[in-house]
């Protein structure tokens, strides 16, 4: 057994992105050097939100790429590096949006600078603006470096600006998204079923699932019906992804996911679990504990056994595991390349399998 | 007289990057559409944010470009479009820090987004959420779609690539200063004229004046001394223009200006001129003026009477005059062309005319 033989092929992959996500930083933190120390923290703060993610969109990018015959790694770990700096960049400025201060139990980067400008004796208010101001410029920072990197790829000309176009949309899709979402945040109805999908597919599903895949068979130099099936999967998995989410964000396991299952009940959000709840009985019940700041472990508990009675539950593990096969059909089409096939079931498998 | 007659050669050009950018909002709006009217309209108040500008930053683009004899009009205006948007960008997520909703007399992103909601019948709270969030993610995609528009302008690789490098100095100077100016806003004391002078050049001076003018000199060909020269011309111009821009927040004619002459001074804004006031017998007298939220018209006169008393008027004036000769200093050179000369000492002229 050689030493790579150690390693599975997602950490392969992952270990080379984070190579190429380093070496960027390094390089940035050594230019930010000649503004001062404040600037090379940003960076610091920028980088570390940047790490430690489970590097899904790179995944993403390889699999299309290498399943589909392509062979320069570095160049795939570039597109994927790019695509996992738009997303640092997008919920950078999503936190921003939120007034979030935390991020998977840790402070983000308006967390850190906030709780330092407090430790520093400054008022609530002047504290969060300082937070939320680094955050806004880190997210600047990022968006812009990660159509850079892709320019860094080293891959030709039309090749890149196929790709530009495949991020050009990734962001186009997400702002629009999250405009919708931002949107939702101030109605008091909950929003219908499908417009919460429309909304999760936007903002999340095209840039963390489409775009990466279409971009790794471009890449690859694949046919444009199979970029075009690629699309197609990643968008229908995509929403599934973003279902099981919502359900593991009320029904998951903290230790395996690392997100709070009272969180999301806490905040009220608008999830098509919810969403379907509305339209049963129960509902009356229900309605008081959605959004309430001081919900209690035991209410959230109550709340969990109502949305399986009314069959909330159930109807979103239905939602999903359609979206998940129509995703699968897509692959089922002749033109696809059996290898491809291969790498991608199992994708739509662990999706799936993050309820069951 | 034929028709092209009737508009001076500064109208052409603006007229061209007005072109320019109108095909690029009429583009998004379209493709926009797919995803609702709501994200139509976020497009139509970006534009909004682009339009009505004096199009400082083409207008340094054209300079360097046609003063070195380039032909190709519109990729210079492309160029000069994407710095403008750029420009767009960083004032949207600017506004977005200093919690700003009004720009120049008239609502912002943010404001506009804002109203719309209090008007609905939106609480404060809730009605500022949605004006910063809509600034947020329009900022993003001004941001991005600046690099964009270099990459439409149809410029040979070499070259594009040289000039993508110049956007990001230009964006990686602005954070730089930006996040030094958040650090100012909390300072208690005030900081040094130099260090005011450092903030200023990083935040604005090197994307609107040095980039624009170094990126106009690639894109005509010229030799690197040119291109050395002309980023060195800029970035001394760019701090006499903040300095004087400073001057006029505080000494102007606001019919002139378009920008109150009380506002910089009841936000307790950083500049020289107020820095320098530090320094003398009447700063007991002018400190508790100095951030007054309800400053009156008659303590803004005393506070100006006391300005000039100090000689802190002269010192900005004679400072913004220093800067402005380097500026000339270096077009004294031998490699500058004449055509060249000819083309930015009217421009610094001008800057120093503003306070005249």
């Amino acid at each position: 057994m050689d030493g790579s033989g150690l390693l599975g092929v997602n950490e392969v992959r992952q270990a080379q992105v984070d190579g190429v996500l380093d070496r960027f930083f390094s390089l940035a933190k050594n230019r930010a050097a000649a503004f001062g120390p404040e600037y090379v923290r940003l960076w610091e703060e920028l980088q570390a939100s940047a790490a430690g993610g489970k590097r899904f969109r790179p995944r993403m990018v390889f699999s299309a790429y290498q399943s589909l015959g392509g062979t320069d790694l570095e160049a795939a770990a570039y597109i994927g590096a790019a695509f996992e700096l738009l997303h640092t960049a997008l919920i950078v400025h999503d936190d921003v949006i939120d007034h979030d201060f935390v991020r998977r139990g840790i402070p983000n980067v308006s967390g850190v600078y906030r709780d330092q400008a407090l430790a520093n004796g400054a008022t609530e208010k002047a504290a969060e603006h300082r937070g939320i101001s680094a955050a806004v410029i880190a997210g600047d920072l990022a968006l812009f470096n990660a159509y850079r990197l892709i320019d860094r790829s080293g891959v030709a000309d039309i090749t890149r600006d196929r790709l530009v176009e495949v991020m050009d949309d990734a962001l186009f899709a997400s702002a629009a998204g999250e405009l919708i979402d931002v949107d939702f945040s101030h109605l008091t109805d909950m929003p219908r079923v499908d417009d919460i999908l429309t909304m999760e597919r936007l903002k999340t599903a095209v840039y963390s699932f489409e775009c990466p895949l279409q971009a790794g068979a471009i890449l690859a130099g694949a046919p444009e019906q199979i970029i075009a099936t690629l699309a197609d999967f990643g968008r229908e998995i995509g929403v599934a992804y973003q279902i099981v989410d919502d359900l593991l964000g009320v029904f998951g396991q903290e230790s395996e996911t690392g997100k709070t299952t009272i969180g999301d009940l806490r905040e009220g959000k608008r999830t098509v679990l919810i969403s379907y709840a509305t339209t049963t009985q129960e509902w009356a019940e229900i309605e008081p504990l959605i959004g309430k700041r001081d919900l209690t472990e035991s209410e959230a508990d109550r709340v969990r056994e109502l949305l399986i009675d009314t069959g909330a539950r159930a109807f979103a593990e239905g939602l999903a595991r359609y979206y998940a096969n129509r995703a699968l059909s897509r692959l089922a089409e002749a033109h696809v390349p059996a290898t491809l096939r291969d790498e991608l079931i199992p994708i739509a498998d662990a999706v799936l399998g993050r309820v069951k």
